[in-house]
């Protein structure tokens, strides 16, 4: 597997402009995780400008945290727009499967919007897929042969999909590679999953393979929380070191730490 | 009086569900320090998923701080939602008595939810409790013999009632307790207040008994609180040093610090 | 150009409510922001109680960075509240010139309300001022003679702008100031334009003078901003810095290192 650990020098550079529709919860940190990496976020929500923005954009990222009815509609025109333009759009599931109105909202955003990206944990991957699971709330077990299920659903929508977890699934449905970068810390935060797609969409934005870039992306960010997670003291001084240590990684820390395995 | 200071190791071994409907400004805040005292955060506020969510969850925190009409329709069904469930809810009615909207809303969740724990500053209470008080924005000095209208409202509306404060006063109407943890500087950083609500929530969801999980609850952040607020310098790092101390704090540090006096 | 360094200790004295209807990417940082200047933050948005909130304020901000049609309404209800009340208005176009919404909600704003200062970067203020600019997200460029078209802009809308940048510029259209102070690590962390516009409030709000109350404002942040980013190690570190100086500063220390040049 080829992936490139000096792709944040590349987000640096062009600093690609990272539409977001998020949730209320962790909006904040998505933004300020954007900036950490390189890239420039905007977040805007109206039906009045979604379209717009996203055509300035250079990639787009649709959570649906706190969704509502009139979100995923602004939702569905930024994406196709986006899909005009051609840029990547990352969808972060948030809660698929602990809910019918998320399990359905996301999977209507699949149908309606060309996907480059899905990230989640192994519950909303495998109720999207279809395939029995158990989600409690926004957090979720690993469910067993995770990477069969996104393997094959990554076939069927054509699209790269991310399964994060203690190891980090991504697949295009043909080649698969994991990621086992991070620190335990990242589940005492909230958003921790969530910042995960604007950093996807960042490196996307500046790459042509989808899959590579979503490896430089997970690596690069699983690097700055075991750097964090190192010196922090407790989940409030890891969040600020988080964005401290991605601000402050270079292409040689990547190379250094990677943990990637690929089949 | 009795109270259980080991409730915090109770709250991280069955890590509750706990359901927010709560405001922009600290919600964040809210789902960290959720995750900080042990237990899940779930934010869910659409009208077609708010009942699911709360029949999921092991508690539920309604938080009026930036509410909209169609907001608190979301908190009347889960709130019945909950009702049904039997699971505690807390609401925390932020500037009540500030404006009518908000006094004749937090009236309403009232009338329509059976609230297990009421939540607020001397104003607040004062304001819902019908007496004469005021009011300034979601600040609000004491109001004198907020003791003797606290143990009235809590006897009028057969819930528990946390007035915060220098000294926060927990009362089921029969009992009363005061409790006086906490640190001067919780009053320079927004969400300190917020914060107590889910806290209250997550503790109350592992205990029968609802004011004596009031009472551990309000000691633990409070000292919480008190250890972030002797080695910080200033707000900014009282916030992140709150979340570290609370999730480092166990049953022992609870016990040696709690500063309760009953009657 | 006469302004008083020792602002902030009125602002601590008098403590101003400032309401703000506000985005929702850094209304947290706002309403932090406030405390840590002195004053008392209250965020309200709902059309049922704007107006009754702006009524309760000393000042009242309005920022557009996540707009939605409904939410513009309540901008100018609360607009028109605050002006019969004789308070500061301050406006924060974030964005304007990105979207035609943006630009249009901007220009109606300016239009129904009386607003007292409008701050932006120059990419904004540039677009409302009908010049031709290129603005970039809510990121901007800086545009040639902006000082020109500030001035131009001030005199024909009757009212203070502030001009954020490396020298943020600050002008009634008829005397302009240039404020040196701040730090490049301000370009890291998202919400640090944002928090501009409440701490501008709460200085106009205990002052007679909105240029003067404009560039201590203006002076006394970029200085709690240099103090932040001396000791910080990254954008993490130099947030909750930020509040810890601003909360720390006083008025021989605006004194001390404020860098104004007036014309």
């Amino acid at each position: 597997m080829n992936w490139n650990p000096d792709l944040i020098q590349e987000v640096r550079k062009r600093r690609p402009l990272v539409h977001q529709i998020t949730n209320e919860v962790t909006v904040n940190d998505c933004a300020n995780i954007t900036l950490s990496c390189g890239a420039s976020p905007v977040m805007a929500y109206a039906p009045e400008e979604v379209a717009e923005m996203a055509a300035l954009a250079s990639a787009l990222v649709l959570n649906i945290g706190t969704l509502n009815a009139n979100q995923v509609e602004s939702m569905i025109q930024a994406g196709r727009a986006a899909n005009e333009k051609g840029i990547p759009v990352v969808l972060d599931p948030v809660g698929a499967g602990a809910t019918s109105f998320r399990t359905d909202s996301a999977k209507r955003l699949l149908e309606k919007v060309h996907i480059s990206h899905l990230k989640g944990n192994a519950g909303e991957i495998a109720t999207l897929a279809g395939e029995v699971s158990q989600v409690r709330g926004v957090d979720s077990g690993e469910v067993d042969h995770i990477r069969t299920i996104a393997v094959r659903a990554a076939r069927k929508w054509g699209l790269t999909i991310i399964v994060t977890g203690e190891k980090d699934v991504i697949t295009d449905g043909d080649k698969w590679v994991e990621v086992s970068n991070g620190h335990p810390l990242m589940a005492t935060v909230t958003g921790t999953g969530c910042m995960c797609a604007p950093v996807v969409a960042a490196f996307a934005a500046v790459s042509n393979d989808p899959v590579a870039a979503s490896v430089a992306a997970m690596v690069t960010y699983g690097i700055a929380a075991e750097q964090a997670g190192r010196v922090a003291e407790g989940p409030g001084s890891f969040r600020w070191r988080l964005f401290d240590a991605l601000h402050a990684l270079d292409g040689e820390g990547v190379r250094d730490s990677a943990q990637v395995q690929s089949g």
